[in-house]
């Protein structure tokens, strides 16, 4: 199902995220924890070297580790016995070191964070772009007025201005939800099959924060997450949440870019045409965050619901875990990057808000007093205020 | 991410729902409403044979399908670029009639119950055989006694005939449900830009179900179905809900497999082995079902989300929709695929079930008189009796 | 939380979903089958005659019920002791017949469906009026004109009549689906605690079917259903998809009702007065469908989920869809309610509508040539025609 | 649908979240703002005076609320039109000075935020008694062995108080989230109907500072939170895992409760009696936190796509926020007192785990060599010293 994926995500996470990074990535746990297994007096520095070695030329057989994986339940039984073998042929007898006190779910969950890392670290930057770019927006249209809509009606006069501010400080406060989440939930596990390091004695923590130094990931949100799942899902739910965000803005923009309103326009006026109609330009932009929102909710219901697995590790909960948090964050990504497309390039039209904003007020003035709310003066300056406001506060702009 | 899809999902759909089987559908959507529409003169008929030659031996480049896809929002532009050009090179002219009174929403829906039908007739085959597995057990076991068990405690006594009878009659009413869905939702889409036929005049239901005949779909829930997305929503509910079944099948198993229950077996003893625990046979096909469930859990609530799309097509629900479908019905084949491997090969132990049925007894004894629940032989009658009612039920065993 | 939600949902079921009207109808099953017990000669006539007697005046303690259900997990306990103090003082002995054969879950599950039946059938009834209100719009706006508007631009001519109509069709799907799946799902629960009928012998089914005609419910998906709660499952998931559909259509209403667009006004001008803005009509029939819509789609989830009860009754699955299941129909009541008033008393502004396709050709027109979906003779009569086909199709304009 | 609500939930956020708590939420909004803005020169003192002693005495008519409220879709106008009518009784002309500046959504936000503020805080207060709870029984049980089990299956030794260590873990990380989350979100909403304070001038933060002070709430994730709703968002979802973390504690509880398991026991030996099986003790604790969860998981699914709202205030979105947060929280509270009662009071049998653990290795005995994970003596001392790390960490073991 590549395809409808990559158009609403583009390809940033292909790279990171296919079979083939995430077996290299278990190769790479397993060839890291052998050198820092050897470097600590942990497994004989040549058998080290060896497991090494083997697995920087390691030729995976990819079919054959799908087969046995979907057999076995875990892919990490039949990559170990690729590697094993390749690490004997290089030095008999090393091969008994490899994965040595380590367990699936120590390859599984630290493998996937490994992957996830540069696509967790994308979203959060197209966060910080955004925001930067609904700044920028916010202060070229500090004064530029147009209508304020509530319940999808006219309600009177607010600027650009001040909505670009709100989306940014929202925008401020999703990306530090994310960091903070990501934080703690891009880490190494390596616990052991029953999650005590059993097999790893007094040196247990050395070695998992060595282990962590090398692979750049932190060293968890305990010394074994293999059973307590929250906080790799609070990094998946603030990612649905910063991805909802990005949702709103979208229907924002995208309201704003309908004919009859006309006050927002896309960056390009090449993309988004129809196989049928080529007057028309389509939001595309626009579609693919809310397009990528939606399956991302969804998937933020599974990672929730697979928090709960039984006892030392869930059957299929957290197997369900590893599958959909990939997915979850590719459409997070993908919906993020659009985002960052959207506020870099918007257009938006002054004197169609204008026009809006003088025709809301003659549809009241068929009898009714002006109110209040569509006080030009008053509510242009109010607004330009409050968006002074909370450009000003912690975060927004920086 | 095709890996770990895989190991839960195993390989049935992959055929079916890849980019380059998405695209060639696309194509022959496009094939055969040039020819079907060639025949009842809609399109010239050397325009429709150059059409139909033209897309058999295209050579599509789906690096550029996908980057112009995403840029644009859809695949069919490109992909219409392409074969406008093949079908130039063989008959200058004709790239005009390619795609005509069409639009990308009807090679899109089209296409996508095209890769669909047979990932949903694997369900719905996994589905009746499951069901008849779960007869024979049912057969078998009319007998059997083992414990009830209610709020996860022992209370009293049933039949493995019984339990494995209610499994048969939600799985025939599953099947039942989802093969209803299928029937409306696995229709051509072809209505033109404004879903209104525009282009196609008089005879376009005839056109329709020309084309529906030659596609093997059915004719639509509805002579246009591009807003109102109720019938293939319905579809994937079914689905959802049919793994849903499967889950609560598996997750009895897996609490029979227990060590300290003891009363099931799944198939195979070489399945399930553990990286770090070689003695240990993990209930792996029962986790298949299981991680599948939550999977699909979550894109249900996504494709329920994605029926609510703006007017005559929506902005980011509908093609949230496609992208998230054959997602949802890779994960349901692969729980019914494995929910009819379990339930094939499952082994009950009635010797440790009427050990469990025993020490329970037991444990009451202590002090209070032993409960009709737990009168054996009436209780025995009672569950065989019951069996027996729902197997002779409708649909149940056929 | 009383008042937001009937904010939103109104009162209608109210008198049906309460506690007291939960207790009565708890007590009417037992009052029931103690009835149909006698008679069939289950239990002693006069002691029937004593429940049924002791029921009809019984005054129950709701608080204590409330206070003794949470520490039990169950109100049935409790309410069984009212009922049979109340029994005993009637007639001494006869306290013993209450709830004979029965299990807390009987009485819950039927109570349950009891209390559902007639907010399902408003629910159907209001899905049938408001297809009914959808068609005289379909018949009425046949040929006025209006823009389609695809991936929210405007996109071509379409007529207000094809929209209303293809709302219609959806509607038609939707009532049968949902009555389809009532007519399983309203069924009476008569099982024991095992779920095996385990304490009415032979004439369990004799005792079922009596039972079933007197509360007007029908004999189940199954002659047990209180594991397998897939037919339940499928009537809140067609509730669930009947909302969505109405958030649909509310969707494309509130889109027309925007200021700038003005082609649909809701019926009254009274309602939707807005606190600080009198000159604003708010479209509160759109928002209280929309709002109703989101509320149901959660919970549609978490009916999914606990389908997957352990064993023979679920520990938390099966209560959860107890309190789920009523607040999912109560706000799709309330949506179907909002729904049959919106559709039977909007507005359609055909100048605006004429007005807007104007401007929207004029758009076009500053350099290209009109396209063929502005082609407004052909546009409207493809439109009418495709109209009058839907409405034709069986079940849309019965 | 008060009581199968309150047999999973409790009572404790019933007098939060009643209706007349919620209506006297709003008119308690309305008083302080008075004061406030008397006290600051906003509105004269007399009349601020006025509106503060009428509402202390306001008899309001809670169904014409309830009426009026489904009408115009907010209670708002309907209450303030009786408190306006008290207040000019009281003083005539000062009922023009009530709900001076603010608008519907200021009051609703509020309030909800109002009465939503002591059930927060009874579920941060109930998640840190569990982890002390939980921490309590990891000292107590630091080497008491017991079976490790993955996918379901034994799979060596390990301590309970490990097990234990790492819900009291889970425990802390949670509160921690849940209590900076409600920092944020249980705020004053005070912006006015465009959401750019319009009629507060220059003085507005300082009018917003003093509400938030005598309201007790905090200033706002924002000055102003109408259209975006992330960090009420955050704080729900937090709710959301925590009460899936409490959902997980209690899977593992109940599958220890097991007949075949009996390693743990719930509280009292009272609760949880079966009303036909009177041998039976359910875990009716693990029941109704499972429950609430299963509640809490849809909603939060409710709550994430009602983030999404149209421009300065959404159609249906937020009000569909303001009916499902208050559910939420309640099932979410519900869950935490449970767990907590459960943690507190929960009996653990180190007899039968060592039962247990001794018939898991006979099992392996019977061939194969035993493997390392079942070392007695090394899987405890592993266990314990990970456990000691775990209470050590910050935050665990206060």
């Amino acid at each position: 199902v590549t395809l409808p994926a990559t158009i609403l995500t583009g390809t940033f996470c292909d790279r990171y995220l296919s079979a083939s990074a995430f077996v290299a990535a278990i190769v790479r746990f397993e060839a890291t924890l052998a050198k820092v297994g050897g470097s600590l007096g942990f497994i004989p520095g040549e058998a080290a070297q060896a497991v090494e070695h083997a697995s920087q030329d390691l030729a995976v057989d990819l079919d054959r580790i799908a087969v046995e994986g979907h057999r076995a339940g875990t892919p990490v039984v039949e990559i170990l016995r690729q590697l094993r073998a390749a690490v004997e042929r290089r030095r008999p007898g090393a091969g008994e070191f490899v994965h040595f006190g380590s367990t699936s779910q120590d390859a599984l969950d630290t493998a996937t964070m490994m992957c996830l890392k540069p696509c967790v670290q994308r979203a959060a930057a197209c966060l910080d772009d955004a925001r930067k770019a609904a700044v920028r927006l916010a202060r070229q249209h500090a004064s530029t007025p147009m209508l304020a809509r509530t319940l999808m009606q006219p309600a009177g006069i607010t600027t650009f201005g001040f909505k670009a501010a709100q989306w940014a400080a929202a925008l401020a406060r999703s990306e530090k939800r994310v960091i903070v989440a990501a934080g703690s939930a891009l880490a190494v596990q390596l616990a052991g099959p029953l999650g005590s390091g059993l097999a790893f004695g007094e040196r247990w923590l050395e070695l998992q924060r060595e282990l962590a130094r090398e692979l750049q990931l932190s060293a968890g949100p305990d010394l074994s997450w293999q059973s307590m799942r929250d906080a790799a899902a609070n990094l998946f739910l603030q990612l649905g949440l910063a991805t909802s965000v990005a949702d709103k803005i979208a229907t924002d923009v995208a309201l704003l870019t309908q004919g009859e309103v006309g006050e927002a326009h896309e960056p390009s006026a090449d993309d988004g045409v129809s196989s049928a109609m080529p007057h028309k330009r389509n939001p595309v932009i626009c579609m693919r965050i809310r397009a990528c929102a939606h399956v991302v909710r969804g998937l933020t219901a599974t990672v929730l619901e697979t928090t709960t697995g039984e006892h030392e590790r869930g059957l299929g909960s957290w197997q369900a875990e590893l599958a959909a948090a990939p997915l979850l964050v590719s459409y997070s990504v993908g919906a993020l990057e659009s985002l960052l497309a959207l506020l870099e390039g918007l257009r938006f039209d002054a004197g169609r808000a204008e026009n809006n904003v003088a025709k809301a007020i003659d549809a009241i003035a068929g009898g009714a007093a002006r109110p209040p709310t569509f006080d030009r003066e008053r509510a242009v300056k109010a607004a330009a205020s409050a968006a002074e406001k909370i450009l000003a506060e912690g975060g927004t702009d920086r």
